[in-house]
Parts: C-alpha cells; sequence; structure tokens
C-alpha cells in the first residue's frame, strides 16, 4: 500500500499546490494521499489568512484524501522545528510509505549528505557554524555559509554542484530528510523542483503567484488577479469565508494586542519565552517602549541575525507564553496526536486503516480529546498532549479575534466545528 | 496657613469643575490649592480621554496650584480604594488644612455618622450587610441599604433625614470622610451641593453636562457642544492634545487587546487578581471565548451584582496584572509618594514648603525616581514605592498605545514630558 504523505500551509492553497499535489501523485501513484497542515498560525508567525478548517476544505477538494492540523507548536517554529513535528505526525500515524517536497536543487544527495551533517553535527562543522554566527550571520544563512563551506573542506560533493546548491534554498527540505533521520523513518523521500514564484515573492506572477503575494492581492481586494492564482474552488471558498465575516486575517492587526502585551512584560518574562538568546530579552523590553507601532518595533529589533520572519515568530511565542522548558519539551519529544482536520469517502478509508496502525491517538473528536488519552493504551505523555492540544484550541480561539465580524469571533471553534467530509469526483 | 485639597479626576475638564474650585475657595479662602488627581486610567476602569499632563495643565489655568497625581493603584479602584488612596496622598504631604468636595445631600452630619460606622464596622451593621449581599445587591447598593436600615435602627438620625440621604448618592463622600478616619487625618472636611449633572449622566445638559457626557460629544465630534459645556483654556487644550494625535482615548479601542488577553489567561491566572471573588475566575475564563467582543463579554458577565463599572475595573487589573497580595499591600500601606504633574507660581512656593514638611517623598522628575528613593530618609515601603510608581508609568505606556497617531504612541512619556509650569493671571 502506498500512502503519500504532503506537509503544508495552504495560505491560501494555489496553483503551485495544485501542481505539486498532481506532479507527487503522478510520481508515487498512491492508494492514499495524506496532508499535514499548518493550523491557526503558521510558519512565518502569522495567523492564517482564512481558518483551519476552509483550508482543509479546499486541500480535500484538490486531491488530499486525509488532512491533519500540524500542532500549533510546530507549526510557527522555525524549519527545524517545523519539520520536526510535520515528519513527526506522518511517521507517527505509521502508514505513509513516501514523502514529496518541493525543492529548488532537486538535489537527493545533496539534501541526504547535508542533513546527516546536521544530524550528526561533526565538530569541524559547528566550529565554522560558530564562527559564521559571531559574524551576525542570521541561523538561516550562518548554517548555510557552514555546511558549504564544510562540504568542501570534506569534499563531500564536486564543486559544480556546490556552486548550484549555493545560489538555491532548500532549508525546509534539508530539514524534512534530518527529521526522517531523527526520527529514524523508514519513509521514502522524493523532490520536485519548485515551480513559479518562490514562497515569499511579494509580486504577482500570474497563475503561478506565491502565497504571500496572492495574501497581498486578497487584502488589496485584486478579486480577479486572486482568480487567476488559486484554483476554481480555493477562489470559491476564500471568498465564500470573507464574505461570512471569517477574514481575510492579517498579522497586522494584531499591532494594539501585541504592543499592549509586550509592554507588560518584563525582561525576566522575554527570557523565558522559547528562542530569546543573547540579551533580546532586553531589548524586547527596551525597544518595545521606544516604539509607536508594531512595525516599529520589528524594525529596531530587526538584525542581520534577527530576521524579520524569525522576530514574528518569537512575537507570536511571547504572545502566547510558549516557554524554553515547555518547547524543549515539545521537540524532544514529538507530536502526541494527530488531529483530523477534513477528509474524503477515500480519507474515510484511510481513518480505518490508521485507527489500527497509528502510534498516536486520531483526534477526530476534539470535544472528546480528554477522553481519549483516557482510553488510549499507546505510550504517550498526557501532560505535553493535553498542553499541545489546548494550544491548537487556545491559537485558534485568538485567531478567531481577527475576523472582521465580531459575531463569528467566539471561541470554541474547536469543539463547534465538525470534522469536514468532503464528496469529491476522486474519492 | 491655610491649603485647600481636593480629589479630582477632570476627565474632561469642564464647568461643574471649575463651579467646584470657585465655590471651595469661597468657602476656605486658602493661600494655596492643591489638586490630588487620577492619571493615565480612571475609576471607571477607563484611560482617560487626554493624557494626564494636560489635564493638570488645564487644572491650573483654573484656580489649581499644584496637581499632584494619584497613582494608578488607587485612581482606578473603587470607591473605597480610590477615597484611602487620594486622601492618604494630602494627608501626608502634611500640609492641607481643608477638604472639600461635592455632595448630593450635603449633611455633614449624616457623612459623618455614616463613616463611623463604615470605619468600625459594628457587628449587626455588618450582619444586615451580608444579609443584603446575599439577595444579589451590588456591593454600594447593599451597603446603601444596609447603612439605612441601620441607622434606622439604632436612630442614627431623624426619619425625615434619612429619606432625603436614601435619595442621594453620597458613597464617595462618605468614603472621602471613612478615609479621614482611617488615616487619623486632622484635616478639615466641607462640602457643597453638586450642581447640575450627575457624574453619570449621558446626556447633554449644556453648559453643567457631566463628563461621561461631554465624552460622548468628543467622539460624536460636537465640538460646538463641547465648547459650551467646558471652560475656554479646557476647550483649547484638549483641540490641541486632539489635533497632535494624542487622544481622544476611549476604553472600546481595547477591545482586541483585552479580549486576546483574556482568552490566554486561565482560571488561575484570573483568581490571583485583585476582587476575582465567588467563582468570577471561572466565569472570565468561560465566558470571554463565549463573546464576540469586549461588549458582549461585559454583558454576559453583568449582573446585579457585578456592574458594568466594577466589571470593567476587574478587567483593568486583570490585564495589568493586580495581584490581591499587592494590591492589600497598596490598601493597607498607603500611598508611598507624591508625583508633582504641574505648578503655577504659588504652586513653586508651596513646594517649597511641602519638601520640609511631606512625610512621603516628592517626584518631581520621574527619571530619578529610583535615586528620590535611595536619598529619602522617610519610613516609606521601598518595594512598594518602586511597584506603585513603575504601575504609574506603565499605565502611561499602555495609555499612549491608544493615541490616533503612531508617532505619539511611544513609551516612557513619564520620563520625557516635563513637570507643566504655568504661568496664570492668578499666580
Amino acid at each position: 500500500m502506498k500512502v503519500l504523505g504532503v506537509i503544508v500551509e495552504y495560505n491560501p492553497f494555489h496553483n503551485g499546490h495544485l501542481y505539486h499535489i498532481k506532479s507527487s501523485k503522478e510520481l508515487i501513484h498512491p492508494d492514499y494521499t495524506v496532508a499535514v497542515m499548518s493550523g491557526s498560525f503558521t510558519q512565518r508567525g502569522e495567523p492564517a489568512i482564512i481558518d483551519k478548517f476552509s483550508r482543509a476544505e479546499i486541500a480535500i477538494h484538490h486531491g488530499i484524501d486525509l488532512v491533519l492540523e500540524l500542532p500549533f507548536v510546530y507549526a510557527t517554529q522555525d524549519a527545524g522545528g517545523f519539520a520536526r513535528g510535520a515528519v513527526g505526525v506522518l511517521h507517527r500515524i505509521n502508514v505513509v510509505s513516501d514523502i514529496v517536497f518541493g525543492s529548488e536543487s532537486a538535489d537527493r544527495e545533496f539534501l541526504i549528505k547535508t542533513a546527516e551533517i546536521l544530524h550528526k553535527q561533526p565538530w569541524r562543522y559547528q566550529e565554522i557554524l560558530h564562527t559564521k554566527l559571531k559574524k551576525g550571520l542570521s541561523f538561516p544563512n550562518a548554517r548555510k555559509e557552514a555546511l558549504l563551506e564544510y562540504a568542501k573542506e570534506i569534499k563531500l560533493l564536486d564543486p559544480d554542484r556546490i556552486k548550484n546548491i549555493e545560489r538555491s534554498n532548500d532549508i525546509l527540505g534539508v530539514e524534512y530528510v534530518r527529521a526522517l533521520f531523527q526520527h529514524e523513518s523508514n519513509i521514502e523521500f522524493h523532490t520536485i523542483k519548485r515551480v513559479g514564484a518562490e514562497y515569499n515573492e511579494r509580486e504577482f506572477k500570474g497563475n503561478l503567484s506565491s502565497a504571500t503575494a496572492i495574501r497581498k492581492l486578497i487584502r488589496e481586494g485584486e478579486w480577479n488577479l486572486v482568480r487567476e492564482a488559486v484554483p476554481e474552488k480555493s477562489y470559491e471558498v476564500i471568498r465564500r469565508e470573507i464574505s461570512e465575516g471569517r477574514g481575510p486575517v492579517f498579522w497586522e492587526e494584531l499591532d494594539l494586542a501585541y504592543m499592549t502585551r509586550f509592554r507588560l512584560m518584563k525582561r525576566e518574562d522575554f527570557s523565558k519565552i522559547h528562542g530569546f538568546v543573547e540579551g533580546l530579552d532586553i531589548r524586547f523590553e527596551r525597544e518595545v517602549r521606544k516604539s509607536g507601532s508594531l512595525m516599529e518595533f520589528i524594525e529596531r529589533l530587526k538584525t542581520k541575525r534577527f530576521t524579520f520572519t524569525r522576530l514574528r515568530r518569537m512575537m507570536l511565542h511571547a504572545f502566547f507564553g510558549l516557554t524554553k522548558e515547555f518547547m524543549k519539551d515539545v521537540n524532544q519529544k514529538g507530536p502526541q496526536y494527530a488531529r483530523i482536520l477534513a477528509f474524503n469517502k477515500r480519507g474515510r478509508k484511510l481513518l480505518k486503516i490508521l485507527k489500527k496502525k497509528s502510534e498516536i491517538p486520531l483526534i477526530s473528536t476534539p470535544s472528546l480529546y480528554k477522553k481519549i488519552l483516557e482510553n488510549s493504551e499507546m505510550e504517550i505523555d498526557s501532560e505535553l498532549y493535553l498542553k499541545m492540544f489546548e494550544m491548537d484550541t487556545l491559537s485558534t480561539d485568538i485567531h478567531a479575534l481577527l475576523f472582521k465580524k465580531d459575531f463569528q469571533r467566539s471561541g470554541e471553534r474547536d469543539f463547534k466545528e465538525k470534522v469536514r467530509f468532503i464528496h469529491t469526483d476522486l474519492s
């Protein structure tokens, strides 16, 4: 049995995503396709533009059979934590045979060899990395440079390929492979070359625009251009959600909530939060007072090393109070459940198999999340399971407060929204 | 030497306030007049419509010689805590000879006798109060009914006067007198009959409109009506502040900041906050999830006993994290400093006297607040002094985030704004 796994955000679902699903299926010819998808907040430290339920619904319309939620604590981490969580879910449900992800280099050997370096952390590599970081480079850049330098030193690959790799941006791909090592997973991985725009390209590039560009178009109300860039059903659901007042949701709307919260926090509070290293606690405490807006605040904090996106993730973590202690546990122990967001007929069949095979509890009725834990005989960490799941529901409750119409803003949506069962031609 | 003390919010300063100053001066013929005024937030649990510096400036223009800030921790409490703090400041600066306040009954004997009951808390009075509270009455109403019933029982006053008092709303007056007892103060108190609108009357009543009605007019941009209701100089300063982008500030703008914060708080967090009694922690945790807006939230919480204003104060305290433990200390130990906001020439002379006589440190240069403490030989509680003052500056930093123009929103205004020295005809 072939089960294809993909790792996605679909924020929102666009033509590039559809292309990725189709190409992956052509490559694997799977019996089932399962996606693990970010929930209410994304890896860029932002709230998703529309809610997770509708994004899961769109995914089912475009060839995914089952959508699982990537827990908030992983979905909002850097590439390493994100990959560890996402691969962890796919590994632990214990049915996925193949993972396919987009890659710029699509150089399988490179991905494996660099992932091995990251996994094993040879002493010489660490030394080079340290030098790069001291130069003030951001962590992803320092790591990339250190990897390449180390690769050259040990003659890991021939010089021409190294050159190609220098131009690419395969951090996430390397992290997926590394996470497979970490989980000692037997899942096969495959890459397909990315097409179209970079994921963070801001400009409209016609029918292969990036999610970032599409969110900008949505903000500007450029609906004709949005329509070009996303499949018809995605367009319909996005319009439906917005017309019903459940979006579009933008990070900028958190300005006052963030600024008031951060002015109320002290250095000691920041220092407990995941990712606050090297005096950032002092800088947060000081700069939030000097800044008149969230944008000014982030501009004041930004350095080569602490990029906009990284700071935005840290702010999200500070807002939600994700401590170093908690996140260490999260990252060491990995995902403790698989939350089901949507499926089609084929997904329902897969769920039957999952119920027998999964190594972590499946949550399809969130209101029963405590009962599911009590009845489970699996080896999971109860406390972590509860805290992790409560962060998912809490983040959805915060996300809902950003909806445009206040009658849509009530909380506990996780307990009210049913798992979406979608009839599709494919199923 | 006669020094008149008044206790005010001036949110904003209107004709009724001017009348009060003039009448008080006619009554006392003071050498100096000092006001203790709420800072960035008021007794109704709201941010002040314009900042404390400008409100102090207006006060000086209208006959006050020296404006001191009522610390945030007292300014935002119920009548009892508010009075204790305000009378405490006036008492501890050790020069005020007379306090004058508005009163509906203006019945001196009634005020003294009821304040004595509140101060001494006779057993029978407590018993009646308990019965009233059990009936679900709000604390102020239960207390009023209990006082009257007890007064009848012990034939404290003749029946006709009791009837008059039943119609009036002298809670704050009684609390001022009670606070004088508590502080064992020799300050004389005087009442003058209130004129014009009730302080919480929402409708425009011409040139004697309430502050509440005036704030509503400001929100609606009814500048011609505002002009009728406030003295010319008050009007000018309000317009100046708003045109420079420092206001008008309204509580409603805290909606998302409050709602996100409160959804992130758990029952255990609420239960630590000042004023959270009888399962309110559970109700806050539950209802904030059900509510789509701050107004809906407060409507869901409101009962006869927990009024809108009381809940709004509790929310403010929860937002700022004012714990039961801290507030107990605040109320037992009283104000630990007198912060100077503005003065005129006569006020400057008074300050010279104050420097010799005051029992608490005077803070005129806030950036030196730690040094002032170190150099002081007064018997004050250092830890409380620091925490109390830091709440003032913090609340000003939060208030500033509600300004209309973001370049005005930077924090640490307490350390940037100079004490306002105002030349007036009077000085």
